[in-house]
Order: C-alpha cells, then sequence, then structure tokens
C-alpha cells in the first residue's frame, strides 16, 4: 500500500499550477498519504531539495500565479545519471509515486521515472495549450484572459486615433492563444502557424473595414509565425493602416488564475491522485469533449496537439 | 430564400449577451442576410421596438456588460393575442426568422414564433447555468470569476481577523455558481439546493480546521438553499467562528464577459444562424461536452439541468 | 541609541497594511534597526506573540490584502493592567519604540506606551477615511476603486433593464466612500450623514432623468445613513423606479491594494521611522494638501474627519 | 453672456478623458450652457467635424477607455492660416469658447484661439504626468495601475524561476511613471532620466539580494532613459542573473479609468467650466498640494514638470 507521493512543477509555470499542487496535496492526504513538496522540478529532485507539506502548506495559495515549487530546467535528467540521483532522493525521503506538473517536455522524465518502478502522472501546466490529448490545458484560460484583457485597452487607444495594433501573443508552435483571443478581443484578423495567410488579403480586409466606418482594428499574431515588427512591415506595404505593433510578453504567463483554470488545476490533481493509488503510471492527464482523460506518456511524444481551427473560420466570419 | 432574422434579448441579462448579438449580427451578414434588432425582448416586438443593425452597430460591444438589445419581462405574450401583434410586426419588418437570447423562459416564445411559421432559435443567456441540454451558458463563467474574485478579497479579511465568512451567491434553483466558485475559491463548505448538508457537520469541519491551524474560513452557500443571515444564525448555534454573512447580488450579473463567455457566445450565436439558413427552428443551441448541440425545445421544458455532483465532492475532499 | 522596533496592525484591515508594514521593516533595516512584527495588534503584544523580522519576510506581501500581522479587537488594553503586561514583553524582546498602524481607536493605546516611555507612532489604516487630520487613509483608494468597479457592473444590468439601483457602500460614520464612488460611478444621487437630503427631491430627479431619456439609475449610499432597503421603500413610495437595492459588504475591504495605496502606505511607513529616529512618539502621521504631515495623537481625539461636501455638489452638478 | 462651448481632445489618449469630456457638457449644461463636441482635435475644428452634445451623450461613458471625441495629430495649427479656419468654425458654430484636454502640446493651439478671442481652458490629460504646474494628469493614476498589475504577474514568473525581469514603462522624458509603478510593485531598482544611476551598483544590488535570499527581482526602466534590451545587455555584463526584458507598451494607454482618474477629471471639467463663466482664457488647470490651480499658459511653455525625487529615494532605500 503506497503511503507517499511527491509533487514538482517543471517548464514554464503557468498559472493554475498551484491550484494544481494544492489539489494534488490535499486530495492525498484526504486518502491518508503524506505528501512531499520537491523544489525546482528535477533539479531539485536530484539535489534533495524536497519537504513534507501539511494540509497547511496550501493555504490560501490557490489564487496565486507562478509556482509555490519553483521550476527550473535540467536536461541533464535526460541521462540516466542524473534519474539514478532522483531514485536516489526518492528513496532517501520514501516517496513511492509523484506527480510532474509542466508541459510536455517534463514528461520524459515522469516516464523514465515509472520505468524504474516509481509512478509517475504528468499533469498539463502550460500556457500555450500545445499538449497533444488534452482540448485545454492548465494556465490557457488565465493566459487568453489577460491577452483579452489587454486588446480590450487597446481597442480603446486604436479607436480614439484609428489606428491598426498588431499584437504578437505566446504560444511557442501553437495558435491556441491567439485563436481564443481573437475571437474574444473582435481581432480583424488573427494570423497562426498552423494556417496560411496572405498579407494582402489581410490589407485589403482593413482596407474594406475602413471604408465601411471602422476604422480602427486589431489584428492578433501568434508568435510561432514571425514577430510584430516584421508582420507590421510587410503589411504597410499595402497602405497606411496608421500600424503600430505590440508584444504582450511574460505579462501573460502571470497574475491569479481564472476560475475555469483553478477549476480544472483541482480537478485534474484529485483525478492524478486517485490513478497513483490505482497502481498506474507513465499516463499524462487531459480533459477531452469535457471530460477527464488519461493517455500514455508515448503516445503523446508521437503526437500533436491539434489547431482549433473553427475558431479560425469563425474569427474571420465575424470580423466580416 | 430566407433574406431578414431579427435578434432579441430577453429574461435577466448576462455578460457575453453582447458578444452573441454580435455573432448573430456579423455571421448573418457574412451570408447575405439583412439583420434586425429587436429592443426589449417580447415586449419590444410587439411594441414594434426595431431597427436595422449593420456591421458597425456591433463595434466595441463585445466587451461590455448588459445587452445593447435591452430585456424585459413580458408574460403576455403568453397570450396568442400578443403572439399575433408580435408576427404583425415581423411581416411589416419583413423578418422571417429570429434569434432569442436568454433563460428557457424566453424558448417558450421563441417556440410559439416558430409553430407560427416563423423559425426561432435559441441560445441559452443567464448566469445560473441552470437550462437543461447544455454544460455551460453564456454569461456563467463570468459571473462565477467574479464571485471568486469577492471571495478572495474576503479570504485576505478573514485571515486577518480569523473569520468564518458565509457568501451567498446567486443560481436560483442551481447550485453551479456555487460548486465553480466554491472549488475556485478554496471555500471549507460549499451548500447547494441539489445536495442535503447537515449544519452540526459544517461546524464539526470548521472546528476541526480551526484547531488544525486554518483559523478562517469562507462557506459559499448557494441563494437556492435559504438566506446567508439564516444559514449564519444556524451555524452559529453549534460555536463561535466569528461569523459573517455577505450576499454578492446583482453585482454578479454585469461585467466584461471572459474570454470563455465570449467565445462560446460567438461560436452560438454563429451556429444559430447556420441554423436558420438551413430552414430549422424550434431548437435550444447548448454546448455538450465540449461540442455545439442543438435539442428541440419541447424537449427542455420537461427536462432539468443535471447538478454537477462530482464538483461537490472535489469540493469537500480538497478542503480537508 | 535606538535598535529595536516593533510594528503592528490593530482595528479593521485594509488594503495596503501590508505594504506599510513591509516600508517600515525594510526602512527601519535600512537605517540599522532590528525589527519585531507583532501579530494580532494589542492583544498579540500583551501574550508575547512577536517574531524577528527579516528583510526577506515582507517578500511579494505588498501586493496582498489584509495584514499579515492578522489583527484583533483587545479593549483591555484601555486599562492599566493591560498596558503593564505588554510593556513587559516590550521588555523582553528589547523593544524601544513602535509602529501602530490603523484607525484612530489604535492610537488610544499607541499615546498609553508612548506615555510610558515607549513611543510610538499612528499610521491611518482604515478604508473609510473617516480619520481627522489627513486627507486620505491607507486602504481608502482601494476601497473606492472596488466600489466603482461594482458600480460599473451594475450600470450594466440597470441599463439592460432600466432599473434604479440603491447601492449601500460601508464608511461607517463618514460619507467619503459613498461620495467618490459616487462621483467616479456617475451616480445619480449621493447620500451621505453629513449632508442633509429629501427623498422626495431625489424621486424627481429620477423622474426627470427617465423622463430625458437616460432610463436606468444608480445611487450611492452611505451606510452611515440608512439601510439600503430602508432608503429603497422610502424612495418608492413616489412612484415606479424600478428599484433594487444591494449591500456591498466586506467584499470591499479586501483585495490587492492599488498603486495609490501602496506608495501612500510605503511613503508613510518610512516617514514613520525617521520620526522614532528623531526620538518622537505620540504622533499621528498623514497627509495633506499632498504633504506627509503629523500631528499630537491628542489633537486627534478632540478633532473630527472633514467631509469632502465639494464632491458632494460636483456629484448632484454632473447627474444634472 | 457666453451661451456655447466647444469641447475636445488632443495628443495621445489617456484614460479619464471621457470622465473629463462628461464634466464639462454636463456642469456647462447644469449651467445653461449649450455645448458642442469637437471630433479629432484641431483638425476637426478645423474640417468643422462638430456636434451638438446633449445630457445623455455622455451616458456610461465615464468608464470608457479612450475618448469619444477622437484625437489627432495637427501640426498645422500652428499656422495662422489653420487657426482661421478653426475660427470660422467656430463661428459658424457659435461657440464662444472651449475646453482643451491634452498634453502641453495641445495647450498651444488653446492659447492662440484665446489670443483671437476665444477663451480657451486647458486640462491636463496624459498618462505621462509630465505637464508642469501639476502634480497630477488625468490618466497618470490608471496607467500606474495597469503597469503595477503587470509587474505584480512578472513576479509570479520571475519568483517561481528565479529571475531578474527588466520592465521598461512609458513616460517620454518623464520618471513618473516608472517611480510610483516602481514604488508599488516593490522594484529592485528604478532608473529613470531625472537621476543618474550606475549599471554596476544595480548589479551588486542584485547580487546581494540574491545572496541574502531573494532570488528574483524587477527593474522598472524609463523609456526616457533607454531600451530595455540594452539596459539588460549592460546589466548582463556584471553576472548572470537570469535577466528578462520586457516592454510595456500602448497596453498602459488605454482601460477603463481608476476611481481617482475618473474624480480628478471631473474636478477639473467642472472647473474649466467655472473659469469660463468667469470670462477667463488661456489657463492650463493643475492639482497641486491637492487644490485645484489654474496657470497662465504662457508660464508653462517654459516650466518644467519636476521629478518626484524623494519616491525616487524611497524605492532603493525599501528595496534595501
Amino acid at each position: 500500500m503506497m503511503k507517499r507521493i511527491g509533487i514538482m512543477t517543471s517548464g514554464g509555470d503557468a498559472p493554475g499550477m498551484n491550484a494544481a499542487i494544492r489539489a494534488v496535496a490535499r486530495k492525498a492526504m484526504h486518502e491518508g498519504l503524506e505528501v512531499f513538496g520537491i523544489n525546482y522540478g528535477f533539479a531539485g529532485l536530484v539535489a534533495g531539495d524536497i519537504f513534507q507539506m501539511t494540509a497547511q502548506s496550501v493555504n490560501d495559495t490557490i489564487k496565486r500565479g507562478g509556482t509555490m515549487l519553483y521550476s527550473a530546467r535540467y536536461p541533464e535528467f535526460a541521462q540516466e545519471e542524473g534519474q539514478l540521483k532522483g531514485i536516489e532522493q526518492l528513496n532517501k525521503f520514501g516517496i513511492e509515486a509523484l506527480v510532474v506538473i509542466g508541459g510536455d517536455g517534463s514528461y520524459h522524465g515522469a516516464l523514465r521515472l515509472t520505468e524504474h518502478g516509481y509512478n509517475a502522472i504528468g499533469l498539463p501546466g502550460t500556457i500555450d495549450n500545445d499538449i497533444p490529448y488534452t482540448d485545454f490545458t492548465i494556465g490557457f484560460d488565465t493566459s487568453v484572459n489577460t491577452v483579452v484583457e489587454a486588446i480590450d485597452r487597446l481597442q480603446d487607444t486604436a479607436a480614439s486615433h484609428e489606428r491598426t495594433f498588431v499584437v504578437e501573443v505566446m504560444g511557442r508552435g501553437a495558435g491556441d492563444i491567439a485563436l481564443w483571443a481573437g475571437v474574444a478581443g473582435a481581432a480583424s484578423d488573427v494570423i497562426i502557424p498552423e494556417h496560411d495567410f496572405d498579407v494582402k488579403k489581410v490589407a485589403e480586409k482593413l482596407r474594406a473595414s475602413r471604408e465601411a466606418g471602422q476604422k480602427h482594428a486589431v489584428i492578433v499574431l501568434a508568435e510561432g509565425v514571425m514577430h510584430a515588427d516584421e508582420f507590421a512591415k510587410e503589411l504597410s506595404a499595402y497602405g497606411d493602416f496608421q500600424l503600430r505593433s505590440t508584444v504582450l510578453g511574460h505579462v501573460v504567463r502571470g497574475g491569479s488564475p481564472t476560475a475555469r483554470d483553478r477549476v480544472l488545476a483541482s480537478e485534474m490533481g484529485a483525478y492524478a491522485v486517485e490513478l497513483l493509488l490505482e497502481g498506474k503510471g507513465g499516463l499524462a492527464i487531459g480533459i477531452q469533449n469535457n471530460k477527464l482523460v488519461n493517455h500514455n506518456m508515448l503516445d503523446l511524444f508521437d503526437a500533436k496537439h491539434e489547431a482549433q481551427l473553427d475558431l479560425y473560420d469563425l474569427a474571420h466570419d465575424l470580423s466580416i
């Protein structure tokens, strides 16, 4: 019978990670387990930066952005030497299984531990929504809302001066943040890596829109396509749209998580503990069709997150 | 071939209604239709308070709370006399079909119009999330976030003074707002109409929690159960928990919609136009398992929105 | 030469108290002093709930609502017995002087300690803005913004349904929150304890406003006048204004402080340390005419915070 | 006896401009005047883009960012030819005097009109707080709060990864936004144009701070000093601080104004009308020592906004 589990966050931080940590810790304690927090992801595991958590450790943390367990890059864990050092620490603290919250990069380490006999469950924690086999990742909803709030602000100033803003948003290779924020922010165009585009048509649409009376616009550009300045330069070749470009950087990673992210993180965290209690490991949790699911981590490595191209069409239909 | 459609909002306002209006209008125009806004719901229909919309009518409206088409109660539309007057106006303006955004109460009027040969599609617009055959209604996500923000604030003051707050939240007969806000707000207890409860156990949990070191708490109470003052009185019979009660009233109905509500409203609005273009009517749109769906309005009248009791258990497991 | 000072918060919590605590602690350490946090105000002082702070104790606290040092009522400190116990603890920890952040009620205790030879400086920490000799208190700006955000939300729903909302806001005997929020929230009327009012005239204005085309309204009512329900009842005797009443309770006490409150708290906290270093005590800090000031606490006890009646006139002129 | 006044906004938009427009319009109507809105600043004046406002024109505008009267650059108004065309339009509409809301650049045009016999009063509307003879400009408080919110978010992600962020903020030649946001955001350093700095000392402080246990930091850099990337490059020469740089661009210009900005704009707008009614012109309104003041515009052209260097010292003392 399993007695002790560990929790860590790995990769880029995302709002809702603390809600997930809380859920794992509280659910595990509710089930009679002891819970250990591992600081700084796999780096901290190897270094033994590990502490026992109490129910009070996660008081008043659900609303905080970032991760109370810190995060760090640690490519050395790809080597067996790193893994063995990590296992030594797990043994030292009596940790039999663990939950890893992070991007799919972190799942490689989790899978290695599972293969060594230490069941590990992965939770998708990233703002980019670029993990396969899940419709949503923890942090995505918060990030989209932060971007939309910024777009709302830009619309004010765009309207006052009849400007066109090109807004570059995060998402690495995925266009999800751009798509959601584009629809919700009433963007006149959304440019994503998963769909081709034609700068000339973007320009024609802007011109038609201006002629029809809407003299300001916001174009949302996923960072995976190109830089905002570059796009603005290309666009300005087709006319004077009073262009300004702006890059929403790390600001959209932080902040108090939305209700949606907190609930999703709570559900996933509790589910991870249930899977561990069933003796399972090497699984990545997701939400698909509004149901919690799990898939073998190996399957994720071959798969690719699918772009939500229906939103792409919607964004363009509604901007007329 | 259909040429003109109308849009109205009916029942209590909800954040995202303007996003839905925009989506219906823009999608319809994109498909070559003419669009008429009907002010004040069925009352305005009967009175002929109707105007033609342009693409610019819905500029910069997506971020606004409330409804730009106003809303009003109008029980007289249950009578055939009211309906015939409404149809007279539809004929006068050449409106052949319409979209009604509102609670399921508004679907009765929509169904009557469909029966008279004017196809009507219903969109679930209410913060209460109490409509059958949809997992989420337009406005629910915003409202939950507003409640959670209030709970976050109360947690600050509760922690400073080691108090217990009983927070009464809207939702009519449904506990959905309470459940989501309870999980996301780290409530120590959530009391909803769909589940029985025992005040004595609530008190015991509070006491155990205080003894374990968490000296403040927030209890979320759905308005469908009882008044916050009443609950606080019952609870105080079991001990001194430094109780304060607060009622989050109409404040949680307004405000700029979240990204999620804007996207949901946009998707549903566009889908409604597609259904009308297919010659359909008498249908209520929903989202189930993350897919847009439609059901016959008649089916809704016999059905009941199901409580999300898994969240109930989650809320209680995580508050230990 | 003074070496050790203490800090406490007393009375109702207010946003910005943590910023003040941080400022006192950091400024004192910058000047080479040792700093002790006293939990739970005068109650904690008497009980010896005291701990040494480090520069890191106040990391990442500036943005948090509430008070990290907790607060509590402790009327027993009015008795010399309580005071002597408190002094015993000060001696035990070697604390020579202290800063008390709270309402003017807390200044009595601070003055007693000063008389006993332990210099104490008072900082005005309360949302109510009801302390004499200061134009603004720490927490007031945040609270006003929270109320205004709520009014903005109510305006959405009021406009959609052509309603009139009566919003009761905190402030104890003072109308400052109501006045500021009334002007900033475009209230049609503001009712405060410091100015007489005539319900009939309020009704006439509402009627005129509705006839002129503005069919919704928000009336801001200071809690020091009467209850919102009571006011709504009186008002409804003069006509049907689609009245709803709502009470913004403890929600407006919490939340992350505004920039203004953080800066004010930081300035006042640093100034308090400077005064202590000059060997002064028994002084209450304020801001008047945009300058930091200090007054003898004794003077405050005879004085009364002045209402900002120019804002009263402004609110009414602008609502026409 | 004056009967008709005009209002315009000029220069960069700022949150609170709509509150100022509302205040001028409503106060003037309250005093029996007719009010005309002039779109697009001096460009619109010359083009005759002018319309009569009603009390309802400014309903529900107080909470909106940007300017409902639009703004535009129009250097041609420096020439007498432009001025005469503007005067022609004033005569055509019977406008005898006007209020200009904008930066001090707009005051030149306002002064020219006054010299021609059309009294003009200037209101300081800019986020930069760089106008002489006023402690605060309309829009500054909102902008600072937006920046602080962004810094709070960055602190989350900085803490999770033990990073140092260099945040570049607006302000043109003035360091006010940087100073206020630096104090309120608990920045470890604030770099402004009005004060020299030494990158080496910034690095030493970071190192000391890291050694003392605070492993993350935010440095606020005014745009008037240099670019964030450039600063980060210079700083990185002194050690590895896990630097990231981010530029908060136009996002901080928009958004719903804070209560403070709404109240300030309302007071200034009403005061402008009072001055016009007294037959005065060529005056710039300000707030100094918490009192409304006015100065001859000519005086402003020779003066310079003073940096708040006391805040500079405070920021550095409190970051230890």
